[in-house]
């Protein structure tokens, strides 16, 4: 193999990027979230990039990782996960240090591992791409269509952070009229045609009004509702009924293979997940049991594209559904989900993305949704070029920061307006 | 996209190759078996080869696909599929012409077709690496080892087709000693160290006989008997349980899901399939009844390579080993199979393999296994190359064929020794 393609050197860059106060179950996101930003250059010289979460303890992952890559071919992908494996801690010990919960689903060792996999191998394909002078959805056998559909990810949202000013002017939006009109945005704007809610903000009786309005603003458009598990079987199948002839499906309403499962019984409006079913680990029990009828996939943290790509054969073999989920992401992520969505034959519903409430980023020239959609780009790799000097900025804001931003956490921030909140216990209704 | 990328040309050769007298529960292979070689050429010059069925069916569906191509990115892997549901005629339809079962699984239309498109996938891979230096295993995130494992895969035969005279120094092999013979053969000509014996030949019980004189032989080496669904429920206990110190699986002792379940609910053997499983449709079922606990993939079959991993990602995901099944084929499959094998984390069992029964072949270097492994070629492409002048003479053959020939058919073979043979039901015994 040509030497040009060997790694020449690693480079992360942890990051904090603006974030509005979007309101979920557990909290409110903190003004600034991190994310990790990974550099793989090779000794041609061409420089690939990725993104991944930036908490601590997806850094300290990565780190021994970045060590261990100079002298491979930017090529081996399929290496990574074994190099993890060796060079990342065993992860059994791990296990035992790791949260079994939150927002993202299951947060396991293994798990940590792949997301911070995820990063360096989207900047390997990209590197590997921009070598060829092929793009990243080549390298995976090649798009099977030519733009990937997104969803308007509509939030519950307050106007402002209780420390800082307005940064925005969308405005607050606590109610269904604040809801209907984000989404009229949302749809003016980008063009989105179908929407979805993130719930477990408020009782449900006041989401289902939600939900309701933007069923009479938007007739027979797509609707989706997701409480990140907050809701009892009882309370998930009160909604589901009163909400059965609008939704699209419903996105993790209970919490965990087992209530999801008793839901799923209970009613024909499917269930979407991304937290019940977020590593290849809880496939084979929460299908058997029926309990989701849509995965919703993340590079981020199913280990990369490649790794997508077979839990999109998985889902296609199984007859479940698939779809794309989302949390805060800069244009690189949003480049990689859209060359991965590309491939997938069966990318059943439109993808979510947070990228339309992301106003920073480390990308030259930002996405464009247009008509709900992204072109897929056939320029070499991703098809985006790092912009260093917003990079530098933002890795500033890191360095500068007196630790309470570098860890993702909506608890914290809540307290900022309600200082007695703590995470609540779920079922939260 | 750079237009050298473009397809220009495809090529299809049928040809007849060599078989020697292999025997199995339908028959014995004919004197001659067809194969088609695909040739696709890009703008810039580049061919890529690859491999499939030759019978007429296929090639019936390989012409209209062919006539699709030029035009195409040669990258395009993943639109060979929605392009073969186009052009090779509505799957429906074609359904109900299709046998429904045979040494080959069912046979469907779909999978007919995938095993068309397995043919061009493979060949458009080759000229995509040799277009950008980069060996096929690499295309498909890289090897995880150097080297892949292949199992000795025995047979009963005789010395020589009925109507011909002896084209190999082989001899007959038809009882215990004539096994053990051909098996220490391969363990010395070609370092395999694991073994495989084509069985549903012989009763039951000869066929144990030959296996235990294996054990004997070979001590603590991996055994492994196929009678390709031959036996009975009742059978398959019986040989099970006779064998179950020295088997590392039994590979489709009967046929279909319904039997192979009550089979592996009656033993701890492993149950291997390439016959009960092998369309993704089959795998909930199979896998949901415990019917398989190792899945022979075969690139032919589920539609090339990035299927082929998609399968091992399934297996991987529901704890349900893999390991590679072979029909008669030529260097550039098994180049093929190396090179996705050599991808796999979780190939958990040597590879079977026909080649060594092959003395024919198209490309100018044969492969030669070494300890039972093929070294994984870091070359361009598959790493080889194809001989036109043995091509040529191939097709010749094929083009002499007065027609019997064409269509691979074990039982016709075998009435040239027994006048009144025909397929015998299953189960047989």
């Amino acid at each position: 193999m040509n030497t040009d393609w060997l790694i020449d050197e690693v480079r992360l860059t942890p990051i904090l990027i603006a974030d509005p106060p979007l309101l979920n179950t557990q909290g409110v996101h903190q003004p600034y979230t991190p994310r990790l930003i990974v550099e793989v250059v090779t000794r041609g010289g061409v420089t690939g990039i990725g993104e991944t979460y930036g908490d601590g303890k997806y850094l300290e992952l990565a780190e021994p990782l970045a060590a261990a890559l100079p002298g491979r071919p930017v090529s081996d992908v399929n290496g990574l996960f074994a190099l993890a494996d060796e060079v990342c801690g065993d992860s059994r010990a791990a296990d035992e240090r790791v949260d079994a919960g939150g927002l993202r689903g299951v947060q396991t060792a293994d798990k940590l591992r792949l997301s911070v996999v995820s990063g360096f191998e989207v900047a390997c394909l990209d590197a590997l791409g921009k070598t060829l002078g092929l793009p990243v959805h080549a390298l995976l056998g090649g798009k099977v269509r030519d733009s990937v559909e997104y969803s308007a990810y509509l939030f519950y949202r307050w106007a402002h952070h209780p420390e800082a000013g307005e940064r925005d002017d969308w405005g607050a939006a606590v109610d269904p009229a604040g809801v209907v009109a984000q989404a009229r945005r949302f749809a003016r704007e980008y063009g989105f045609s179908s929407f979805k809610l993130k719930g477990g903000v408020f009782p449900p009786d006041e989401e289902i009004a939600a939900v309701r309005a933007l069923a009479e603003a938007f007739p027979g458009q797509p609707l989706r509702l997701d409480p990140n598990g907050a809701w009892s079987v009882e309370t998930s199948l009160y909604v589901a009924e009163q909400l059965k002839d609008v939704l699209e499906y419903l996105e993790d309403p209970a919490s965990g293979t087992e209530l999801m499962a008793a839901v799923a019984a209970g009613t024909d409006v499917p269930l979407a997940t991304n937290m019940c079913v977020t590593t290849l680990a809880e496939v084979p029990e929460a299908f058997a049991r029926g309990a989701v009828q849509v995965v919703l996939s993340d590079h981020h943290y199913w280990g990369g594209l490649h790794r997508t790509r077979e839990l999109a054969g998985i889902c296609r073999t199984f007859g479940v559904g698939l779809s794309m989920h989302s949390n805060t992401h800069l244009g690189i992520s949003l480049a990689a989900m859209t060359h991965v969505a590309a491939t997938v034959p069966n990318l059943d519903y439109a993808c979510d993305s947070h990228y339309p409430w992301q106003t920073e980023d480390v990308i030259t020239t930002r996405h464009v949704f247009a008509d709900g959609r992204l072109a897929v780009s056939d320029a070499p790799g991703l098809g985006v070029e790092l912009d260093r000097e917003r990079l530098a900025v933002l890795h500033r804001r890191w360095l500068d920061d007196d630790g309470t931003m570098r860890e993702r956490d909506d608890a914290a921030a809540m307290r900022k307006a309600e200082p007695g909140w703590s995470t609540p216990a779920i079922p939260r209704w």
